[in-house]
């Protein structure tokens, strides 16, 4: 079966984000009140399985997130 | 009043994602039947406004995406 699926990994809370804070602050600079600014990190993909979450799981594990920095989460949909 | 703003910018259909396609060909040596895997970037803040609406699309267009190449989509939900 084929599904359709969305990975978010983001750093670990307290983990600081570099990217993310420049960004924020070029926001504030051109006057937008914005707080708190993070650059998770998104995949989006077709995936073909009849274990899908097991899959996507082990995906994150492997090869998406770095288990000791990252934390995940994904949303899986079968594809019509 | 204060929202929690998620975007997510994508590469317009298309466009090349040689970041995608080196991620989805690692998986796939890994064993998984991943098919077309594209890496949007993301961005999740806070924002303190009267228009969420209004800010957030010109913080697109300004800078958090290109217009040329990207499409982008954002939710906008209120802070409790």
């Amino acid at each position: 079966m084929k599904w359709r699926v969305t990975v978010t990994v983001r750093l670990k809370e307290g983990l600081n984000d570099p990217e993310g804070r420049v960004i924020g602050k070029a926001l504030r600079n051109l006057g937008y009140a914005v707080d708190g600014l993070r650059v998770p990190k998104c995949f989006e993909f077709e995936l073909e399985s009849e274990r899908p979450e097991e899959e996507v799981e082990e995906m994150c594990r492997k090869l998406l997130a770095n288990p000791l920095i990252h934390s995940w989460e994904y949303r899986i949909e079968p594809v019509s």
